[in-house]
């Protein structure tokens, strides 16, 4: 099946993500899926987070359109990536890459055929005029290098380091999803290397410290308890059972975060 | 046509549900509809009532997959809900069962099956790796004894009960919609045999007591006045013309109403 | 394709949306898209403004369901309007008629034929019970003349006057966007032919006065700055670059907007 996602920080208030899909559906009949419309805006590191959590979940061949464009209308470039199962478009600003590298084997072009775009550019909405008719025409068929040109140069983004010895792990918040989860850049899988569940840690985020129980899921605390755990993306997340640890915690993405364990 | 409900608590800010979307897309071509995911998170009782109102609506075959599912991680049960003619699919804790009772016939499976869930199943987020793919696979004609076990145990969950008499009414609330709106889980069918449209009714709710008109609908009293009526999904509702009933009159789900006329 | 789109102000929180689509999916199999659900409530002018920034992007034969309906239960008119290529179906209260005139050609039918809607119709719900099967059986080849009657009489709704002299423009304001944009009535390409970019022009809006520059698009200012550009819709908007300039400049929509240049 053809697929093309939508993710953006337009919100849902107005009609700028119908725009998009008017136009996707004036050259393909590939189905239409939304990631999300709700990143802060002009936030290229949450909405290249939000992205990167949802990309493996896509079959093979799924066409990724992502815009949240802070430079829409001056001379940066707008770019598909090529990755080993699926493809990425959008500004290059950093938004597409850490995506990009865990699909795999990616490569970049500038988008410079404007046979393939809208006939009529504006300089406010690259993600409708330009972004969502390349990612149409891919999906039926258009090759990349008919589209655009292969480049090395392009803008990288990651998530900063985390690291993980034998009785600590560091890192960052960056991420505060909808429930108050706090979620951190902290390698999950590596974590759990080192750390048991039902073991007690001692987090220090931002200027704050705290106990924390270590759990296989939220449900191994009482209600309202806090607890560190393995999110559903692979990472270290600090939550409350049923409850808003970053109300609780004033946490704010960016703020480090230290555990330690022994 | 064969179509996949999604009813959660995830919100739209992160990329949970076009995960779920993502997975499903991977086995089927159904389509794919969101009833919605602004749940309160946790809030089974209102997730229940909200896929109540829906399922009416949907074609027969449809199969509804519903998340609102604080006990994941936990040893409560995944079920597949059979009913005469649509399929629910959830965790074991009453959020689908008042569907199931107004669809009829029902029949409830434990899914047990490995084989139609993610390769790796996490301890978060069962609406991705469990119910959605047994979801994606139902539609594909598997088999409901092939995915799961036939069982007579499971939680139930209703809204309370509604008296009706010749002269008064008495249930609660279970709802307050997007605009304000108070639904009660007292039967507008039953009610409209012992009370006429255009007659005045005295309200109690919560500690308040008021004079209420009842109305054939909303625009049958002046703008800013407050009314009763029977809502579009056949239960008794109190709103106000073109404004906000619930801050009006401070209303909270789970308050008692009682309605008197003669 | 067979396309539905759907435009409300019912948010996301409650069903109401999904039983649009059930209903439509028992009936076609036209791709269903979402403009917003998120006009304000009984905002007829803002619902009438987001559709008719929406229509252009949609291929010929698209079917717009559009729901902002606080006359809901009275005797106003459901309407089908046909136009050069696409059809808009909804209450009789101005919500289509901007759209239409854009799209060109345009024609209203009163539905009449109930054997084209649900065959339980509520008094609070005509998006369901109504327009929404009315739209499916229309992308599934029924005439317009079979389920309604041609009608010369109908609401109508414009946005105000704007007018442009080669030293002034003057209209009013119409929308705020997600980013805190704020979009007037004043025609984009009009103003075009008298005033250049990356002049200064003298704003009054509501009663405050500010110098503000016109430049091509919001990132040829620098961050948090105040720039006036033409919006992707068409429109001269004014926006704070990559901030909110409703809440700096405290517009309200319907405020009057002047601007002066020479």
């Amino acid at each position: 099946m053809k697929i093309i996602t939508f993710l953006s920080d337009f919100g849902t208030k107005n009609s700028y993500v119908s725009q998009m899909k008017g136009v996707a559906s004036t050259i393909t009949d590939a189905r239409l899926v939304d990631i999300t419309h709700n990143i802060l805006p002009h936030n290229i590191r949450e909405g290249a987070f939000t992205l990167l959590t949802a990309v493996n979940y896509f079959p093979t061949g799924t066409v990724h359109v992502a815009v949240v464009d802070p430079g829409v209308g001056t001379d940066r470039k707008g770019i598909i990536v090529t990755t080993r199962s699926q493809i990425l478009i959008g500004p290059d600003n950093g938004l597409l890459i850490p995506s990009a590298r865990i699909l795999g084997d990616y490569t970049v072009y500038e988008i410079t055929n404007t046979k393939y775009v809208l006939s009529s550019v504006s300089d406010t909405f690259h993600g409708r005029d330009i972004f969502t008719p390349v990612a149409a025409h891919i999906t039926n068929g258009v090759p990349f290098g008919e589209i655009g040109t292969l480049t090395d140069s392009y803008i990288d983004l990651d998530f900063g380091k985390c690291e993980i010895t034998d009785k600590t792990a560091s890192g960052k918040i960056i991420y505060v999803d909808h429930f108050g989860n706090i979620i951190t850049n902290i390698d999950g899988q590596m974590l759990r290397r080192v750390l048991d569940f039902d073991k007690k840690i001692m987090a220090f985020i931002g200027d704050k410290q705290k106990e924390i129980l270590f759990v296989k899921s939220y449900s191994f605390v009482k209600k309202g308890q806090i607890l560190a755990t393995i999110g559903s993306s692979n990472y270290l997340e600090i939550g409350v059972n049923q409850g808003d640890a970053a109300k609780k915690l004033k946490i704010k993405p960016d703020d480090e975060i230290k555990i330690l364990f022994s």
